[in-house]
C-alpha cells in the first residue's frame, strides 16, 4: 500500500469496518470505532457511505438496562449483498459451498468423484463444470459473486496458485486458480485445508484479537495455520505451516510424505491406526484411510482403559508437545490452538502434550504461550476459504 | 498505527526515506521515490523538511557516464546530527559503542569485568556507571544521544525489556531498561545477539528488499533471527527465533540450556570441542567455552583432511541442516542466512547442511529457499543494536 494514497487509507479503513462487522456484528457506531480505533466522525462517514452502498443497515439493539430510554441504533452487514463460493477438494470428494456477506455458509453440495485420475488440463474442466453447475442452481447468487476459493490438503504456493502436491491428486505443481479465474470472471483464493482452518479461528470474537498465534490441524494427517502479526502468514514461497512434517526423529516411522519421523507419523489418524493394528486386533481397513467410526472406537478403548490403545495416544500427545516445543521456541506466540477431528482423543494426549514441551523447551520458556484445542464440531475449512474469498470483497 | 492520521503517514514517510538513505545512500531524490514507492513531489517535499532540519543534505553525485551535463544532485544522510549508544553484554565484557545517524560505529570501547557476580541492582548500577563514564568522554556525542541499545545472548522478552536467561549472568528475569532510561531520559531498546545479526542484515543493500529470510548465527551457541513482512519478528512475548534450542533429538546430547538434543548441542563450538576433546588429542581448554584459536585449530585439523574431524563437521552440519528443514516447513522463508563465528567451518559443513535438509524435508519443498554463509568478519552485533536504537530517530 502507498502510504500516502488517502483513496487506499480509505478503503482499508471500510474494509476494517466490514471485518469487524463481520466478526462481531451488529455493533453501535461507538463499538466500531473502539475496536478499530478510528475516530467516531471516521467510523460515521464510512458507515454512511456504506449504507448508501446497500452493504449495510441500520438494526435496532435490545433496549438499555435500566429499560429506560430508546434502543440503541446498530449496525449490520447485509448478508445478501455480496456471495462467494468456497470449493474444498478432498481425496474423491467436491464440497462446493455458498458464502454470504457475512461469512456465513449458506447452500451446500457435496460431489463423490474420482480426483486422482486427473491430468491438469480435466482437473480445471472439472471445477469449472461442477462450479457453474452449482452456481446455476444459485443463480441469485451468481448475480452477486464476488469471487471464488479453493481450499486443499498438502502443499500450496498461495501466491502463485499452485498445489505444489496433495494426496487429493496423482499430478504434481498443477495451477488451480487461472482457468476458474478466466471462466467466472474474477479473483480466486487457494489455501492449504490448515491455513484455512486458522483464518476461520482468527475470525471468532474470542480469537480476532489475537495477532500472534499457531493452529495445528490433527485429523487424518497433521496441517498447520500461522497467524503473524495479525493475518494469516504464508511465507514468501507461499507453503508456510507445513507443522505436520516437522520432525520428531530422524529415524522415526515412515510418514506420508515420504520422509521418517515427520510429527504426522506419529500423530495423524492414518499412523495412530497403524501403530494399534501392529499390536491389537481392530477392524480390517484401507489403513490408508481409517475411517472416523474406527477412529473414534480406537479412542474409546482408550479412554475405557485399554493400556496399549491409551498408551499410544499418550505417546502421540508427546511427540505433538515435541513439535509445538519447537514452534514456541522459533515463533513465541500468544496461544497454540489444536483443532481438526484428532481432537477427540485431546483429553487423551493432553498430559502427553504438556510431557513433551517440558521435555524438549528450554525450561525459562515454558509455560508463557496458552496451549489448547478448539472442539471440532464443524469442518472449519469451508468457512475459512470462504472468508479468504471475501478479502476480494470491498 | 491510525490509519487515517495523517500526522503519522508522514511521519511513516519521512522515517522510509531516513531509512532509504542509510542502507543505500547518498540517493538522487528520483531514486530515493523508487525505492519507497513514494512520487516525486511526496519526496521532494520530506527532503526540504528533512535539509531543513539540518538531518540531510545535498551532495555532488559522479558526473553523467557520457561525460557531458551537470553531475546529479544526491542527497546524504548528516552523520553527526544524532548518535545513539549500543552496549553488548556478554560474559565478563562489556562493549560500548557510539554510533552515528548513518548506524555506523564511530567509537568503540571494551570494559573486562565480572558480569556473572551481580544482582539486578547491582547490575543496572553498573551498567549505567560505565555508559555515563563512556558517553562523558565523548561529550558532542552526549548532546545529540537519542537513545541506547543493548544487546545480550540468551532468551529476552524484548517488549518488557528483560532478560529471561543469559549465559553472562548469574540471575534470571533482570529488567535492563528501565534504570538506563530514567538515568539518560532516552529510550532504551533491548535485543538478543542473533536478532540483533538479523537486523544488521536486513540493512544490508543486497538483503534489504528481502521481506522474509532466517538468520542463524553459530559461533560458542547456535542463535536466531526472523524477518517477517520486512520487520524484525520477535513473536508475543518477545522471545522468538530460538532456533538453537529447536531439537534434533530427544535422546541427544546435552545442551547448555538444561535440555537435551538441542541443534546448539551439536553445532555450538562448546559441542565441538567437547565431542572432539573425547576422541583427539587436543588442547586442555575451559571445555565450556573453547577459545576462538582452539576453534580454528580444529577447524585447520578438518581441512587437513583428520577424519574424525572433518566427520564431526559433516554430522553438525547434518544437524543444522535437519533444523533448517523444520524452519523452512514452517515458516517458507526467502533465504536462509549462516553467519556467526561458527562460519569459519562452513565449508567443511555445508554438504551436510544439504544432506540433512534433502533427508528431512519434504522432497516438494526441497530447492525453494536458498540457503548460504555470510562471512564473519566483523560481529554485526554492535552494527545491529546500534541500527534498533535508531528507530527512536525520527
Amino acid at each position: 500500500m502507498k502510504k500516502n494514497d488517502t483513496e487506499q487509507i480509505r478503503a482499508a479503513n471500510r474494509a476494517d469496518v466490514i471485518n469487524a462487522l463481520r466478526v462481531f456484528g451488529p455493533l453501535a457506531r461507538v463499538d466500531i470505532g473502539q475496536i478499530i480505533h478510528l475516530s467516531p466522525a471516521t467510523i460515521t462517514a464510512i458507515t454512511a457511505d456504506l449504507v448508501n452502498d446497500g452493504i449495510v443497515h441500520e438494526v435496532k439493539g435490545p433496549s438499555p438496562s435500566a429499560g429506560r430510554g430508546r434502543p440503541r441504533v446498530l449496525i449490520d452487514l447485509n448478508s445478501h449483498h455480496a456471495s462467494v463460493l468456497g470449493i474444498k477438494l478432498s481425496i474423491n470428494e467436491l464440497r462446493l459451498m455458498l458464502g454470504d456477506l457475512k461469512g456465513n455458509i449458506v447452500a451446500e453440495s457435496v460431489v463423490v468423484l474420482k480426483t486422482q485420475t486427473h491430468d491438469q488440463a480435466s482437473l480445471n474442466a472439472m471445477l469449472i463444470e461442477q462450479a457453474q453447475r452449482f452456481m446455476s442452481q444459485h443463480p441469485e447468487h451468481a448475480k452477486r459473486l464476488v469471487s471464488l476459493g479453493i481450499a486443499i490438503q498438502g502443499f500450496v504456493d498461495v501466491h502463485r496458485g499452485d498445489v505444489v502436491w496433495s494426496p487429493a491428486l496423482n499430478i504434481k505443481n498443477v495451477n488451480l486458480t487461472e482457468a476458474l479465474q478466466q471462466a467466472f470472471g474474477c479473483p480466486v483464493e487457494l489455501a492449504n485445508d490448515a491455513n484455512c482452518i486458522a483464518h476461520a479461528i482468527h475470525k471468532l470474537p474470542n480469537y480476532s484479537r489475537c495477532n500472534n498465534f499457531v493452529v495445528i490441524m490433527i485429523g487424518y494427517g497433521v496441517g498447520g495455520g500461522l497467524v503473524v502479526n495479525g493475518a494469516p502468514y504464508s511465507g514468501h514461497f507461499g507453503a508456510a505451516a507445513e507443522f505436520g512434517h516437522t520432525k520428531y526423529s530422524h529415524e522415526g516411522p515412515q510418514c506420508a510424505c515420504g520422509r521418517r519421523g515427520c510429527i504426522e507419523a506419529y500423530v495423524g489418524d492414518y499412523a495412530l491406526y497403524r501403530d494399534a493394528s501392529a499390536v491389537m486386533d481392530l477392524p480390517a481397513t484401507d489403513r490408508r484411510h481409517p475411517s472416523e467410526r474406527q477412529m473414534q472406537k480406537l479412542t474409546d478403548m482408550a479412554q475405557d482403559g485399554h493400556a496399549y490403545a491409551s498408551g499410544l495416544f499418550n505417546q502421540a500427545g508427546r511427540v505433538l508437545g515435541y513439535g509445538i516445543a519447537n514452534i514456541l521456541a522459533l515463533m513465541s506466540p500468544e496461544r497454540v490452538v489444536v483443532t481438526g477431528p484428532g481432537v477427540r482423543a485431546y483429553a487423551l494426549m493432553e498430559a502427553g502434550i504438556h510431557e513433551g514441551i517440558d521435555e524438549a523447551l528450554v525450561p525459562e520458556l515454558v509455560g508463557r504461550s496458552e496451549i489448547h484445542a478448539y472442539p471440532w464440531s464443524e469442518d472449519m475449512t469451508g468457512k475459512g476459504i470462504i472468508a479468504l474469498a471475501l478479502k476480494h470483497f470491498r
